[in-house]
């Protein structure tokens, strides 16, 4: 089941460089774990912004919501979810 | 170079159904053409509204344009275009 | 699996009253063969507006697209989709 | 008498940690009481986002109001009434 | 208990002129009776719009709606409800 | 001469408490005289915010902005006010 | 009293051209008559837009509200009104 | 003097196709010929919308909305005029 | 050349209350020596809000940006800027 | 291939003034190496605004995202991109 989620990120410009640092690597870690195991499809960066657009393919609404709500820069994040369904026009 | 599209459809209630059908089936030509040339890469239904989100690989600006507003229902769409980056976590 | 629904209707003035009645009444048959299934979990009016906030049950993002895209107010309606997941806090 | 609230959280991000986690246990035990009283009807988490929506059956404006403004997170949360009434669809 | 609601009218240019000369006497003398009735304490116009702000005093979200659908020019008005509380600084 | 005016307070969370006590303490006298006064003719508090609709009848926009400038709580309220004319339809 | 009023004018293009040039005629007039009392104190165009911002000095709300309703072009206008007051910088 | 104006162009689609073409053909002229002048310094397509971005560089306000309010479109365009000013890290 | 500006003036709460005061006193004289000057037109506050619609009557949008950046509250004000022309109904 | 970019710039307050003026010197030496490239094609000054419209010519939206987050002011600037193509009615 895909969804487009938006993330966008907003990160308090008072937090110490070294904390900032170490959930940015989480938060790599933790997105690439996800998109080897299929979850997390494919990730872009909105140019000229520090936010990305991303497609995930879950079993359910509660499963995409604690793949969220686990992301390391979740406090940091304004997040929009769109949910989507097969489009008739689609050759996939 | 990747481009995420939103496509708002608003055809007037007034148009001959007729032509409604006629305009649909070519869009739905147009763009499955367009898919298999691998231009479109992915296009998917906004639950709930008559609206899709959509990925294009292009060469360009104006080739994006040139495709988009050669859509049969191009004259009765809001678009919103997106372009997208190379995203740092991506495994891609 | 659920999701808040929005659905504002808005029917051109010019349409045949006859018409209008008919498409209410497959409306209302429609979304009460949904409701006994379960699926269409409750509706609400928005008070002073020709809207509504409804909660539906179903198994995927595809299947509440087919649910609403085949409302026979369909063409008429501009309808928002929440999705929802289990709240820590709820004792259901 | 059918309201739908939307609760959208903001915690300060200077706000202690330990201060946090009291007033979000005080909040939990607050909403389970009036989940069991049947005033608080439903929440359900919004996908991908600290808020929720909650439907609320109470006596009057002024008693939600007062339930409202006496959740912990008050201080801390925007939130939005929206009022319902009955749906001529409705089968309940 | 209190609501406001704000009414903006928006008249079809294209209505007969004495449809819309009818429907207007029709829906002063509904609000006048709802006036005298008390349930429909104030009217104003906003100073510039074909709009109003009135402030109603009735038993419940369902008698509103019902009151407000009932509007001969409801049909033609995009109406917003605010539910109102006792404010802790007022003197009544 | 009649007013509608929203007033939305935002306190910043860092103003110490015994300082922010004071200052509504004197909001609510400030109020208090204003209505008995008959200038500030009502106060409602929007259901679930720290918000109010509030109606005055002053003698000019000068005097207006007078009163609502001269709020303890004015440094930290987003305020609008919408100018209000008689009403074709009140009965007043 | 001064308010500032911004005035946008939207003509539905199947107006008859006659009737238009018939109203905007009306409308000249009916300005040039204000500006000329001292009610009107100032028009502007807005650069690029079929739109004005202009400055009233009126005794009253209801009288503003007189003068704008009366207005030939009032049918086809979006306007909103801000009131003003003496700023403490003024030199006038 | 610089101005960026973004033009949206909104035609009726019960405009006969005739007139449309005509109108088309006459703006493209209008636009060429203050291209020439130096007037209309830049006109860039929006990618994916029936819609430009300009850039103008005229001697006045006053200039500007007479080269915008001449455009045979105007009756058919949304407008919004941004004014520039030259930028201090500019090498121009 | 006659330009609109709207501004909104936001300062930070924990701004040293003498400091401010300075800034006030020195952007009431500044304003006052272009009010006197012929450039700042008009000044009028916004009822309720900390914010004024000032016009000016400059040589070029270059000018006009260095009156408003040299304003000693420029760094806590949000400004509007809106061109604007002669109107054609205009007596003067 | 063309972009229009438009940066606003968000300095917080309690950055110290000796860090800003360092960021603000490295932000113009890096805009006008970029602008003698003739990557970075034209920058304005919104009139009144903290803020610029920029025109780049790139060869890719990678490299524009890379030329945009390498700003020194980056952290601090909310960046909006607009893709743009050639207009058939340009000259150029």
């Amino acid at each position: 089941m895909m969804f487009l989620v938006r993330m966008d990120v907003r990160i308090p410009h008072d937090l110490p460089a070294t904390d900032v640092d170490a959930i940015k690597l989480r938060e790599k870690n933790y997105s690439q774990d996800l998109q080897r195991s299929g979850k997390w499809q494919a990730i872009y960066r909105v140019v000229g912004e520090y936010a990305n657009y991303s497609l995930f393919d879950v079993e359910s609404n509660d499963e995409l919501h604690t793949l969220l709500s686990g992301l390391p820069l979740f406090p940091y994040m304004e997040i929009h979810v769109t949910p989507l369904a097969q489009h008739p026009s689609s050759i996939r």
